[in-house]
This record gives structure tokens, sequence and C-alpha cells, in this order.
């Protein structure tokens, strides 16, 4: 899932974000909620109608920015912090936060769940994983069975694999539509990613999708889907195309070298994105980027986006195919390898 | 002409820059040879190649820009400034000038001219003048019959009636397939503008396109055009996006204005651009603005180039039929009585 975090893939389009080959795209509950607040989204026909993305939405819960704030409290009522837009004192709940998500309107809506940091005490991971389920249980009660909205549980727990285990099972007892993986991509790094990811999927339905939040980057990802998760949503291609860092079959470059600067390829000469298709070189991107043109973001975001769109559609094909740890074996050869 | 100073038009892509019906696009020869330098441009293919604009090309003199950098020297040979990007001093004459824009390779190509500042008194515009005189006819030489390049004469003379028609003789007398009007648009104001181009304009072939540079608001350019103006160019449209002003037929709004904040209308209901038949509101664009994503300098972009396409059609078509008088009352009427 590409990011829009205000509601807005930033510096794209929908119809771009849409060729990319991209279904679903997340936006961020909290920024939402705080800027333009969630009931004008809700006046003005749900974010869908307001961003003008007629696909699925995906919505966090708005902990997740929440408890990087300085000053922010934590209780099991919930989270009071500090409004970032006006400086008022802010409270979010598990009951608030399907509250906005109700009126922002997406089809797919997060609970509100502790978010451990890394790395954590086992202490600090038994409380998150001890409110993460307690606010699981006020959210299902808040968003009360509303059928156009699925409503996926989180399992928290840290690097634990004993917390993972007991979190998991009683996010899967909810029998929610679908379950995610939090407090990963927090810092921990790519093995323990990985050590997280192989303890708990296998523990979540196999027939409901499993969402791997924040993550990632390509091996990140690669390694996941192996794994057997289905979803990710991560804001590097739109992050890394802002700093001129693009994403190859041969791995990254970034165009702001002086080595592109009369390179008169495309970004990847066998990516089919319109950056690519559309005759746009290297040496332009790198011209682009020094004259500090808008276009080198707009362009570089359709190929970063449209590289990770490509990216989980071959692991999908190649998994329908039986021969999933081939491809991944053979993209990270060809990836790591330049 | 949309300007795409260092080849991008501000915060569009080519495709997006075609679908408002913009046919040709100026580019900047003083900003393109400091960065990334026309050796470069040429060496990957020309200008349209580089920049991916399929349609005409206009590159001006690179003398505007030069003319207000501090430290700049001009003489009868030309002038010598300093580099912006490097430090170093330059040399622009009529010989190099056209040897640049030869590289870039735009359709249409500018003489190198002294633009007279505003204001100027009578010897200082006479000395503009005779230089650009010389220094047309050293264009022409230096052009030498290139038939792949359309060489186009500026008129100069700043506000002075008798200085304009001897500087519009000489000129016209060079048989050039066009001929601009340069020194306007330097901070003489509507009135001003109106009077040089009433005095000059007459004096133009009927048969070759007349341009007058760098203008301007909606008011100017129908103005001009009923005084026998056929090409236009400017920044406005891009830059007053990029700062939240969009064009509508009811005059120019700010985006950024609190009343926006809830309007659910598109930018102007009559509008026919990818960004009102979208569905964008003016709430959304509100909350972009306020937000500071590329999108809001995307979607207005998008919008402002549309609405002065759309003028410049609209004011053809009026032509055609006989009615440009009527037409320009009825739109000023309207884009001014809001």
């Amino acid at each position: 899932m590409p990011v829009g975090t205000h509601g807005a893939v930033k510096a794209m389009t929908p119809d771009q974000v849409a060729a990319t080959g991209a279904e679903i795209v997340l936006a961020n509950t909290y920024h939402l909620s705080l800027r333009p607040g969630e009931e004008l989204v809700e006046k003005l026909g749900g974010l869908h109608a307001f961003m003008r993305w007629d696909g699925p939405l995906l919505t966090d819960s708005g902990g997740f920015q929440v408890f990087s704030l300085p000053k922010t409290e934590i209780s099991d009522r919930g989270v009071r912090f500090r409004n970032e837009v006006d400086g008022s004192t802010v409270d979010l709940t598990p009951e608030r936060s399907i509250q906005i998500q109700r009126a922002l309107g997406a089809d797919i809506i997060m609970a509100f769940d502790e978010c451990t940091p890394y790395p954590a005490d086992e202490k600090l991971a038994r409380t998150g994983v001890r409110r993460t389920l307690g606010w699981l249980e006020r959210c299902a009660k808040a968003h009360d069975g509303n059928r156009r909205q699925a409503l996926f549980g989180i399992v928290q727990g840290s690097t634990y694999a004993h917390l993972r285990k007991s979190c998991a099972q009683a996010v899967v007892a909810m029998d929610l539509p679908g379950v995610a993986i939090g407090g990963v991509s927090v810092g921990e790094g790519h093995d323990l990613l990985v050590e997280v990811t192989r303890t708990t999927a296998p523990l979540l339905p196999e027939d409901k999708p499993r969402y791997l939040m924040g993550v990632g980057m390509p091996d990140d990802i690669l390694a996941a889907i192996g794994l057997g998760i289905d979803m990710f949503d991560c804001v590097i291609p739109t992050r890394f195309a802002r700093s001129a860092t693009v994403f190859t079959r041969r791995g990254r470059i970034r165009l702001t070298q002086r080595r592109y600067r009369r390179d008169a390829y495309p970004i990847d000469p066998s990516c089919d994105c319109a950056t690519c298709t559309g005759g746009f070189t290297r040496a332009y991107l790198h011209h682009l980027f020094a004259a500090n043109e808008i276009l080198s973001a707009i362009l570089s975001a359709v190929h970063n986006v449209h590289f990770y769109q490509r990216l989980v559609a071959d692991a999908r094909n190649a998994i329908l195919e039986d021969g999933y740890s081939d491809f991944r074996e053979a993209f990270l050869a060809q990836y790591a390898g330049s």
C-alpha cells in the first residue's frame, strides 16, 4: 500500500497512483483527525471522495504517530497528547480511534494498539500486549459489527516469542477479518524483523489477510512474503523518491550522483512505469533534482511506487506458479549484485 | 506558452501540459546553458527529447535574466555576467546566444536583445534600440538561414513611441518569420503596456506571428489580443498555482483562505480541466496547501495552465466568429465582477 498520510500520496495524482498498479492506499488517522478533521472529511463524503481514490482505503489507528510525540501520556484508558497543529490537549482512546476511522470511512480500519518501541524490556512488552488486547476488545465493541468497515486486530509483543504467541492467540480468537503484526520496523533491523515474523505469521489464520505494518525494504518484504505475509505499507517509495533515491532491479541508485549527469538511460530499462517508458532519462532526472524542480519528485515517485507494485505482483505470480523461493533468490541475487 | 524555465513546466508532467491544450512551451536559454549546459542537452538529442515535449518549443535569448543580475556589464559587444552556478565569468553575445539556442534545438529562437528596464530615460531607451538592432543583425548572421529554427526579432524602445516605431521598422525590414515586442511587463503597468502594444503591434506584419513577451494577466492578454498580438508567455499560471492562487471565470481566488476550508465545489464549476472535472474540491485543495503537499501545486498548475489555454482558445474562436469585442467585454465583466 502506498501511503497517503494527509489524504494524498506524496507528489502523485490518484490517476498516477492507480497507473502503478496500486489497488489500495493507506491514510493516517492521526494526521487527518488534526487536519482537516474527520468531521469535515465525513461531511464532504468521506475519505474516498475527499482524496478522489476509488479503490480500497485503509486507515491506521492514529496511535503509532502519537507514541513518538513528546509529552505523550499512556494509560490503560488511552493516550493523551499535545495537538501539533493548535497546541491543545487531545485524548485518543480505542473508542475515539474507531469513531474517527468510521467518519473517515476507509474500507479497512485498524484497532488502536500500543506500539512497543524497540528495544523494550519484557515488562514493557507485556504491558503493551495487555493494553493492546484490552483496547482491541473496546475497539470491537465500538466498531459494533459495522459491516462497511473491516476491523483488523494487531499483534504486539516486541521481540519476545512467548508474548507474540499469547497475543496472537488472543487476537485470532476475536475472529476479525484480518490480522496485522505491529511493533515491527521500529529500528530492530532485518534479522529481528524476520524472526518476529517467523514466530508470529504461522499463528495467524491462513484464509485471512496478514498485514505486516510499516514494512519495508524490498528484502524485508520478500522475506515476509515467504513467511506468509499478504499486506504491507511503507512510505519508503515516495519518501526516497523525493530525495532522489530510486529502485531498480539491480539495486537502489541515487540520481543526484555525478555519474548520472550524462546518462541517457531510463531509471531502469526493464521497468514499464510511466517514467521509464516515457523516455525520461537519468540525466534529465539528475538535472531536475539539481534545479529543484517538483517534477523530479513526481517522476521518481511514479517509478518507485510502480517498482514496489511490480515487486509484489511478481511475488504473487511466483506463488501461484509454486516458484516463490526461486523467484526470491533470483530477485535478490540481481538486486544485491550490482 | 506555459514556461518551462529549466526544461520542465513547474509541477507538471509533459502529458499534463499537453492535456491543458497547450501547443507550445517556452524554455529559458540562460538557465539551461548554465545547467545542465546546452552541450549535454544537444548530446541527449536536443531539448524536445530531453524534456519529452513533442510539440513546438521556443527558447528566449538568455538576455532577459542576465540583465537583472548584479555585476552584469553591458557593451555593444554583448553582456558579461557572473555565472550563478559556479561563480565563473560568462560572456553572452548575439553569436553565443544563437549558438546555445541552436544546440538546444527549439523550433522558435529569439534574437539577443537589450531589454530596457522601466522606467528608462530616452537616452537609455535609444541605446537599447541601437544595440538591439545591431545585435539582431549579428544574430541573423549567426543563424545563417538555418531552416530548422525560426528566428524572431524583438522590438524595443521602452515607452517612447518614436523609438518603438523606428525599431519596429528596422526589425520588420529583416523579413524574419515572426516579431516580438520586448521590454514590456517590466513594471510599467497595464495602461502603459497597452499603450506600447497599441503603438507597436500595427507596425508588425499581419501575416506573421506577433509575440508579446512575458505577458501576462488575463486582462493584459485580452487587451493585447484586441490589438493584434498572437503569442504570449508567462510564468503566472504555474507560479500563482504554487502559492494557492487559482484563476476562475469570476476572478482569482486564493485557496488558502479560510472561506474555502469547507467548500465542496471545484475551483471553477465551469472549468473542464482535469482538476475540476476530477472532483477535487476547494476544501481538498485548501487542505493540501495547509499540509504542504506537493499535490496542491500539481492540481493547481493543471487548472491554471488550462485556464489560460481556454482563455486564448475562446479568444481565437471569438475572432473567427467576428465577435472578439463582445467576448472580451463579457469575459472581463464576469471576471472583474466577483
